[in-house]
């Protein structure tokens, strides 16, 4: 199922065409296409060019994907089973070269997996990114050290049918996709 | 000046061709183009759909540039008073529906302003964000109000001359673009 922003103006496909479906076909994805996405997150911009971002790629039918896909909440843990990839992402608390506090990171994080999740519709996939998860219990399962936080997790897979859904999820993905107006957004 | 990430890897153009220089040529851009990339970021996923960015553009000769170069720490304010536009990034603290901390708020933003950063390569116009200003400053300036955080300053424009840049300008933005291996990134 496609979902393009609402848009009249001129934006690229690839951002426009991003979107959080929940319906995978459970099918693995390409190596090659994994790693392009990677390859976009790496590339991102970020304060000293620190590159606060971390990555635990889970494949389905590994112990990390597992763990990740433990720590989810219940909701998400429904659906999320179904992607043959969730990667949880990691930021690294305090900078390389001095070690005091990266107060950007997070945000430096959020621009490298959004360049991965961009990324991956041009590899013709999707991605469905929670914040719906129990961190510490990701960061203790995957023995995450204390100078790393997890800060979501990101699904990544080939788009399944939404009828493998349950009834209240089909409808969520089906309805529309809703953003503040430009004007809201303005300060 | 073009600097695309040094990658064999398939990656989108508009990914791949985003870099940071610091030579604008001081033009005004047209404001279809402005709105296609704020309109990129609008379209950014965020935990419970909260939208928490917000955005100040400052276009040459307004105020509100005026406020936000003035923020800026003086080895910024050199390079980016030649940007047609400065904008500043806000992060909104609570989630609107309950009022509650929004932990993931910069991590959001950050992907929203990613997002933007790549559309403006399809626009053909070139950013460069920047952590280094006075955050408090900003805020107070331009009269913020305590529910949002500055986080990050994007200079917006088209491409110039590195020739019009002091020495040691000129040096980093010819030099190579350094990124960690998916193996360091790997967890």
């Amino acid at each position: 199922m496609e979902k393009p922003a609402n848009t009249n103006r001129n934006i690229s496909e690839n951002i426009k065409n991003r979107w959080s479906p929940r319906a995978f076909d459970g099918k693995p994805i390409e190596e090659g296409k994994l790693l392009s996405i990677l390859e976009a997150g790496r590339w991102a911009a970020s304060a000293f060019n620190e590159q606060p971002w971390r990555f635990v790629v889970g494949k389905k039918g590994d112990e990390k994907y597992e763990k990740i896909l433990a720590s989810l909440i219940e909701w998400n843990r429904q659906w999320a089973g179904e992607a043959p990839v969730l990667i949880l992402n990691l930021a690294k608390r305090t900078f390389t070269r001095n070690g005091k506090p990266n107060t950007t990171a997070l945000y430096d994080l959020g621009q490298a997996v959004a360049g991965m999740a961009i990324e991956a519709v041009n590899q013709e996939l999707i991605t469905h990114q929670m914040s719906g998860f129990d961190m510490e219990k990701a960061e203790t399962l995957l023995a995450v050290s204390d100078d790393f936080q997890a800060v979501s997790v990101m699904a990544v897979g080939t788009a399944g049918n939404i009828k493998n859904l349950s009834e209240d999820m089909q409808q969520m993905e089906t309805s529309t996709r809703e953003r503040k107006t430009i004007e809201e957004l303005l300060f």
